[in-house]
């Protein structure tokens, strides 16, 4: 169902942007685990609204409670109920919009599947806000992969044309990424970081928004790790991150780059390292090969349009009188979701990466 | 299950390479259903290996058979089996891999996850050839869609740096895209087929290969197909398009450049139509924002690296030794794959289409 | 996953009989569907606890909560969120079953299973507390078959071997059915069921336990409902039974009694009704022949065993110190659940059949 | 979708009685399993028609042949496909069916959910033959379980109403259930199984048929497996043998007959074995408390119906005049299908145990 995701590790997440509450229920994990409280609220800090200049001004404090699952600090073999409650909800900031579609929300297709029965209050269903309880499943399966040596980290890749310092493929700098996780604006080069954030207030002036990439590294995973087909690691990571609003494309290893190379190019030679393990002196596929994980970091980038809610005058359709009108959205909006989105990208690898381990054996359930 | 994918309707594959036979099991199409032999043997013929100069010399006929399911030309209600025998393998040409590993192809992963059983003739279960039983159930599913209006249709978009011409996001020629159907190398402009042509039969000559991409069409959609989050339209494609082999990388719309626009340039305004249907002016979003269909062309562009199979000699290691190893890869290979892919495409996006299409209640089970 | 159940129509439990909550996730509706509010709570009044003299004295209300899903008394296409605190938790009362596991209770297995982590308080996720979310999804999904014309109906078909009044299995008098609902003690027949409150008042008072049987009617499906082989009526709605603690056996039609007849008189006639309608002369194989519907009212029944939890000492081991223990069981417990389960397979009638109405297209999704 | 089952390791059926073939896709097992061919077909041969006076007269010889999947006589990792050709068709016995449905078979809903489109020559994929892929599949399962020492053995508990020797649900004599497996009549005591065939060719020479119960035992499990809720062992094993055709009830340990009984009755007493382990002194539950094994033989009845097809003249509609007729069967049916369902149920068995293994972590993948 659609608001389920994973075979053997699975998610299923409620809630609407102004419900009563938003919440995930995960079930999967053996009994016994540490329930990890600290590590979940400090993930949901960094997706949180309201820190910055150039994020929503919805003020939430998005403490966390659990429901069900856990008992004195441990998985008990129950499914796993987190739940946030919502609390600043100006759900007449959205009255108009059951007319009058947003260019570039869901709100139009929603209109005509529902019905006009959605919730259009701060996007329903539909909201970013939908991706916390995401942020709440991944960093508990983020935890267990951390202790299996598997470790995933993400950087703003580009904002608009303005790039951050590359990553070598073949061997990151793993000291590097982990500052990230640290950073307010989790980039590996602070100077580019600073010309991002111009670029971002400049769109805020102008009552604009940009867009931009995340690129995200996994070092760590098992050789063969995956299925053939269906399940391969590109398809269930490429499934789980279409699930984020605002995602339009993902490429692996050198990507849509790939298809201007030559095989010779982009073929990735084998060598044996010196501690006999085999590795390839490139890293073009990005660390899977035929939808198997060939030892070598997993890499894996994703573009992410400018935000669709923008302070100008918009041209749309007025749905009960059938007629143009012209559209200035109200409400607290981000001129640029790109930094709020790393975490969220990085739990979706956990969940999706965990979801793997457990299929493949390699995790004790 | 890996060899699975669907929920309603829903495919699961099965051989290798060098098995017996390949074949689908289609399951969840109602009974009275007229069974296209004809389309979907002339779908096969378009993936079909040996036809042309820059084809894998292997030489199947491709024809089919049919199991079950199929009463007097019509669905009964039963699992639809459709079979390939394959006749032309030349097994020993590949007794070197089990221990030389090929560069990019899955033979060093696969090798450790099955533990050495997998099946190396030809790639086993990893083959491109595991593709003609997706070209089977997607013909059947592409008739079915043409009976609703709705039209799938896919060119070359590029192979290496050479483009063909550009699609209107907005209002496509479906003219011209229903003729490149009909054409041996599918494209738009075939002078740009020939310069692509040219670039491939220039790396063959090098014993390498080239890559490219392919962008997918489809209109008559109704609006509001999809499901939010983990079956949205993007998900569910993207999901059922890396299960194709030799796919690095899937956008929608803009895609990733996308990432690079403002919010007011990227945003699809609408406008009432003559006939008073709501469409956008622009169509940045490829016809999907929320994972919901807007009504607008669904555009869909995924890249494909150069083959993995090149004559020239590379460097690998030999597992059984644990030495490096100069390997030249022998047997018949395209130097380019992005021709055959296209109706693999075409048909993975009728099955996703189609599955959610019935998912909806949009088509009668 | 093991507490998710449905394909179509989905729901998802978590809680524990003494955590924070319990509660459903229910996927798959169409949005623009009332929300039987009052309904929701009449059918859980009927499961709750403490109303009877042979009912457990814990006290729960009982009052649900939307947690989302649901706008303005409708369905708005998010997944429905309803959940109900456990207010009433003397967890002191389970302390020694970590150690000394109850016999009949799932305590020793569990132990096993969860290494010991599992919530031994009131049962844990195994309680029969965890079918309240059951009765919250399944009188929704019911208002929905009543809207069908699809009506269920159960009795208590037996207390020990106190039976209640026969139903015609191929005229059933839904009359007398639906006036069952409304009793308190849910039989046909008065007097039996006076009979068999003292029969359970009578185990009562020697600390001791009943067990009984539920006989559930189903009028008004379509002709040829549920898919063959493993969607079968029968597969869907056992594998849904054996989900409600203390069932031990499930029958349909005649069920075990068929196996003592000769075919001549199981096999069920076919006679044109004066509407010109279909049907069978006698019902043995209780609406259901080869998976599907007949048209005819579908009739099973269910055993339920004797509560587990008895005031007697009985005999365990002590899992600490790996000797024998005489164990009495305190707590509150029902010397017979059988009246209280009448709703809850009522409810899980009731999805499983919206469920496979939704796969044959023949609810609106 | 309804022709598949299992999770992790995964069926799907494919053919009809007289499609040109049948068979089965298995997906979830390991690569470099030794395939047992020999004990494939052995237990086809069990299932076999047309081997005893008291079975049909189709004569197949039920050789299957694998079409992929397998190796050197090894898994390789890739879907195994097992597939039988049908050969004895006598499909013109079966033309008066497609409008004179006969009683207590699936012709008339089958007729009304597929339109007339259903395939009716030997029952299509309604026919008992659909349950073959099940053996061949079942007995490859088996095969791994008692590497595991886990061991499943079906005795035919009854014919109408003659029983054959009872089983101790404690301690089961495992010689004696390993020499039923041997016998052409599977029944531990061979005087009842000389009644029972008596009672079989009375019903045949009144051109009638008899049904029966069919026990199952399985020993060697572990404590704990099984999930809580919907995919108990019950649940699970219920969900599958409701996919037999003529199976109308299912019962685990006690049953029915545990309705009847106290709770002071029914529980069953811890108590430690000489060799430390726990176990119970009765086993009322069958092996299974709260969906978990429990470390005591798994015990479970199925009752199966009279064979439908009888010589008899019967009574039913023409669908074509809507008028009454009588119905005479020809072709070549079963009086009693009790004896060749006992390799289905012990098949299934084998199939839901490795299922809910695998999904506990307990067989290598």
């Amino acid at each position: 169902m659609s608001f389920s995701i994973g075979q053997n590790f699975r998610l299923t997440v409620y809630g609407q942007s102004h419900a009563a509450a938003i919440g995930v229920i995960i079930d999967g994990l053996p009994a016994g685990i540490n329930f990890p409280h600290q590590a979940i609220q400090s993930a949901l800090e960094r997706r949180r609204p309201g820190k910055q200049t150039w994020t929503s001004r919805r003020s939430e404090s998005d403490l966390f409670e659990i429901k069900s699952g856990i008992v004195a600090g441990k998985t008990c073999g129950a499914p796993i109920c987190l739940e946030i409650v919502n609390h600043d909800k100006r759900s007449k900031d959205y009255a108009q919009h059951d007319h009058l579609p947003r260019p570039s929300h869901a709100d139009y297709p929603a209109y005509v599947k529902y019905q006009g029965h959605h919730d259009i209050r701060g996007g329903g269903h539909f909201s970013g806000r939908m991706t916390a309880p995401i942020v709440m499943a991944g960093s508990l399966a983020n935890n267990l992969l951390i202790e299996e040596g598997i470790h995933i980290n993400s950087h703003i890749y580009a904002i608009s044309d303005i790039k951050d310092q590359t990553i070598d493929p073949v061997q990151p700098d793993l000291d590097s990424l982990a500052q990230v996780k640290e950073k307010n604006f989790p980039v590996l080069n602070d100077d580019q970081g600073l010309a991002m954030q111009a670029a971002i207030l400049a769109a805020k002036e102008e009552k604009d928004s940009v867009g931009g990439q995340v690129e995200t590294v996994v070092t760590g995973l098992p050789v063969g790790l995956g299925q053939p087909l269906y399940d391969s690691c590109e398809a269930k990571l490429a499934h789980a991150m279409f699930g984020i609003p605002a995602i339009r494309g993902i490429e692996f290893g050198t990507g849509f780059a790939a298809s201007l190379m030559r095989g010779s190019q982009h073929n990735d030679p084998y060598y044996l390292d010196t501690d006999q393990t085999i590795k390839t002196s490139t890293n073009h596929h990005g660390g899977v090969i035929g939808g198997l994980t060939t030892g070598m970091p997993l890499i894996m980038r994703v573009a992410i349009k400018p935000t669709s809610s923008i302070g100008q005058s918009q041209q749309t359709v007025n749905l009960d009188q059938s007629c143009h009108q012209e559209l200035t959205i109200q409400g607290r909006h981000d001129p640029c979701i790109v930094p709020r989105v790393v975490p969220v990208i990085e739990s979706m690898t956990a969940i999706c990466l965990l979801d793997l381990l457990i299929m493949a054996g390699k995790f004790p359930v």
